[in-house]
């Protein structure tokens, strides 16, 4: 069964050494001196090898099961909860007003992102929690945040988000789920929503929907949609639990992974709802989340492909296959184990150059979250919201990859369910999916982020790639960083070019290359990111940093990064630049 | 459930206008004309639909149950399987004098795709056999030949290959299983064999296990091995069957996909066995049957994409989302259907694109492999020697990756196993793994295919490229082919010259870039192969062929291909040319 053990030192590097976060000025990231951040991500790391790692082959064997209209998690879930619960994880970000330990947003991604490696599944509980807290915290009436968030804080009671019905995910302007409104200001909701993640359950008291709906008036399209709050148990005015809502679940979709994670059909039967935010402007309280979901998505991308990644490491370290072509290398025994392999290292190193990369622009983006929120920084805020889509696409694809990899370190006992790699690359496949499709990122990066504000952001996200390439002239030990850099960035910009040349005559020549864009950026924030860790890195052995072999293998594990995978950029630009025309020269009968 | 349809026409194209097969002078060629190759497809293709694409969904469903120490096959595999043996599709390319029908390799090849598109799992009961029947028409004596084809061809018994042990896959040299020779002439088989598919089932009278072995006095290492044949139920000498063997099954693997076929573990307690072929010449028995099997398995790679790109279509183009940002292309609709979207169609051009190269290129590896048997060609012996790695590993890579493109068409849906778009990814995923991992394929590609015969067959094959490229020079509508292969033919060949100059003072240099060598020739060949086909196309216009739509979106289809994937050749070359620096780089310890 796969082991796990959060990668401290790795988050602790990020932390202090690159992001330097005592000294960025942001309010509350004063308190994150390196003995606090070790402690809280120590014992996270505790709480993750221990109680949620050994639950994560229980929830993919044993999944969950509707029973007379209820849900029942996997054996040992219930507990696993309580004990997050009575750790406080819950509410680590959360607003102190209502119970929440207020530590920045970047803490709670290191936090989660040692959960979701442990437990994907799990972490969803939680996870939708924290994504509905923040909605109705960001919408919500005074009355409505101390009626439900203490409550949510706690995970006393857990959310959901209901935005999929069965003929439309990606385009709600056809959502079919109604409104009506009461005399006493209250609505009924009435449709069926599907794909609801952590829809029903047995891990908390209530249950607090955040459901989209059309009421009357609203005009068509998504221009009429409203978000509201429907919780599974009605809850009086002293704050007890009333009567059950009309909301029940119709069935539990059988998934090719998370399946510790009840991913509902959900039947609205002229429920109870009360409108949250504006009447019609449903969609952009939902969009305002819609960073942070989609950073946690991009988490759950390279954090899934860490878990699996230690483990292939295991496994390539203990396996006796061959001998290395070098000569042997373990004469004591009968074979030398697979690491000794060129193939075996390409792909380790493939999968560890991209865990810690991605890892390291979940954590910026974090930061930019924190700036935006804490200090309204706007250009803060920019640049996250084009990063975004990038961070979701690129990271949950490449993950997605990577855990595929890792699974192909144990040969053919990879494809045994047993040993638990399977279950990686099945759960890290829904992540390319949800929180809006990767295909449906690229577009938003492309068709809206990349003008957003007269492409203000992106100008100033290439300014930034300059800046840092010049902060390291002269310097020769960085130029296996710096050149590589300047080149992918230069792609990235012709690319850029290509679509503003090409896109207004015809949009298909931009949108055919969307994807190729989304990747290639990708890999320009890898760069970007290896070269800041790899400065990093020097200046901590020249501080004469005792653990000089730490940071040897950052500066290697980078330089990986930079030779062998930036090369991908000039051929996503290549794609590109052959615009729409072989794209869409089909009719849609000769397919 | 998702639907198949075989692809007649695309393999008509193949046969007939590609490979001209009736010209070829390849014995047994002479009686594929169009009409009897279209009958047989056909045919082949109501089978698949009709009985075979239905169960595949209940395979991976109900899969296989070991019970009382018998595996019991899902519901229906037992009609299907007699539906099969019924319509003599398990004798199509057998030897005539066992009862085999004679046609050739090639016709088995594009049968066999068509029945691997309906139901993979399903298919490997037949397709094992097959192996095993090839490896005892190779090496039998003429009383084995007698005794075990007949029934083999008409499956009537079926066959299993025994390679791995839980401690050795790929380094079989580590092998334990052990043979004692007795006074009769036979042998005593006593070891554990795993990862045995079809190992056992309900589906024969009788299998016949073809099991490696160690007997006495060959040595340390492979050397040492020998190939035996072990009946699960001895077969007496008038033919009828005896007693029970001492083999039995340990257990049945809970896999990631082909639920639909048993993966044994299988004990071999003293069992009764007969050496075929050479004492201690087990390994090279083996791999005379290697380029079929990898064939095989290439096969698969791209036949479950074609399965999955066949519902991604549908789903695109029924499933209404959004609309065109061109303009509104179904305006009596809600919205347009997926299809008129960019980034879809770039992602059904992929899919589309690979798979018909990828049978362009089986096909013609078939036919190479025809012409070795039927003909004695050494130089296609050589040719196809070299190219197995790349079919192998190149498709099945590929073919994944497509499955998995072709699930993320269908959003949220595809992640519901109801659906079938999982299982298709989970299934295809089992072709990257076995008859030999990808990166064995690609060591097995640069370490020996390269060198072999003094490299003569890899210089063959650019003189092939060459020669392409140079029969095309003055026709302008083949410049979007000939220019693309010429460069990537070139990148392959700057690739094989790195090798070289490096790899006599470090193989590690040359083995750091095997997998992306292995991926710079697939592209290489499927260049080729689109080029044959673009010009095959124009010939057939030219000629006046009714269907001018077929053919143009043939030439269409290439297009994309040399456009958007030949690019990845200098990726994979820019790859290679790094060596093993940052690939080899880091110690073990520091993973």
């Amino acid at each position: 069964m796969p082991a796990y053990t959060a990668p401290v030192k790795d988050m602790q590097f990020l932390l202090q050494d690159v992001l330097n976060v005592t000294a960025t000025g942001v309010p509350g990231y004063e308190d994150l001196d390196a003995g606090f951040t070790a402690a809280v991500l120590e014992e996270a790391g505790k709480v993750a090898s221990d109680v949620l790692a050994p639950l994560n082959a229980v929830g993919d064997r044993i999944g969950c099961v509707l029973e007379n209209g209820v849900v029942r998690t996997p054996d040992g879930f219930k507990a696993a909860f309580a004990a997050m619960k009575e750790g406080g994880w819950t509410a680590l970000d959360c607003d102190p007003d209502y119970g929440g330990q207020g530590l920045p947003y970047l803490m709670g991604t290191a936090v989660g992102e040692i959960f979701v490696s442990a437990n994907m599944a799990f972490n969803m509980y939680q996870g939708l929690t924290h994504g509905a807290y923040s909605a109705i915290h960001a919408h919500g009436t005074e009355a409505q945040k101390a009626m439900y968030l203490p409550k949510m804080v706690s995970c006393d009671w857990t959310g959901t988000m209901n935005l999929t019905e069965p003929h439309c995910g990606t385009d709600l302007g056809l959502m079919r789920t109604k409104a009506e409104p009461q005399a006493d200001g209250s609505y009924l909701i009435t449709g069926q929503k599907i794909f609801i993640s952590a829809g029903d359950h047995d891990l908390a008291e209530n249950i607090i929907h955040l459901v989209l709906a059309k009421a009357p008036g609203g005009g068509e399209g998504t221009k009429g949609v409203s978000l509201f709050i429907v919780p599974k148990l009605l809850v009086q005015e002293d704050g007890s639990l009333g009567a059950r809502n009309a909301v029940s679940v119709g069935k539990i979709e059988d998934k090719m992974g998370i399946h510790g994670n009840a991913t509902c059909v959900m039947n609205y039967d002229g429920a109870k709802g009360w409108l949250l935010g504006d009447l019609h402007k449903g969609m952009r309280a939902m969009f305002t989340m819609m960073n942070e979901a989609r950073l946690g998505v991009g988490l759950q991308g390279y954090a899934v492909a860490e878990a699996a990644y230690q483990n292939a490491v295991a496994y390539a370290k203990d396996r006796l296959q061959g001998r290395a072509v070098t000569g042997v290398a373990n004469p004591a025994g009968p074979a030398d184990p697979l690491i000794v392999h060129p193939d075996i290292r390409r792909n380790l190193m493939e999968q560890k150059s991209f865990v810690e990369g991605a890892r390291a622009l979940t954590f910026w983006g974090a930061q930019l979250i924190d700036r935006s929120v804490r200090q309204g920084d706007a250009a803060a805020e920019g640049l996250i919201s084009l990063l975004t889509p990038v961070i979701k696409g690129f990271q949950t694809d490449k993950g997605f990859e990577m855990a595929v990899q890792a699974q192909q370190i144990y040969g053919g006992h990879g494809y045994i369910e047993e040993q638990g790699m399977s279950q990686f690359a099945r759960d890290a496949r829904i992540a390319m999916i949800y929180e809006g499709a990767n295909g449906v990122q690229a577009l938003d990066l492309v068709g809206r982020k990349l003008a957003q504000d007269g492409g203000k952001h992106v100008m100033a996200f290439f300014e930034m790639v300059k800046a840092e390439c010049k902060a390291h002239d002269g310097d020769a030990r960085m130029a296996g960083f710096v050149e590589p850099l300047k080149q992918a960035s230069k792609q990235l910009q012709a690319a850029g070019m290509f679509f503003m040349q090409n896109g207004m005559k015809n949009p298909n020549a931009a949108l055919s290359g969307s994807y190729d864009f989304m990747h290639l950026m990708g890999h320009v924030c890898l760069g970007l990111m290896w070269t800041r860790m790899a400065k990093a890195a020097y200046l901590a052995l020249e501080a004469g940093a005792s653990d000089t072999g730490f940071y040897e293998t950052k500066i290697a594990t980078g330089r990986y990064y930079m030779a062998r995978q930036l090369p991908a950029c000039g051929m996503h630009l290549a794609r590109i630049e052959t615009g729409a025309d072989t794209v869409m020269a089909l009719a849609a009968e000769a397919f």
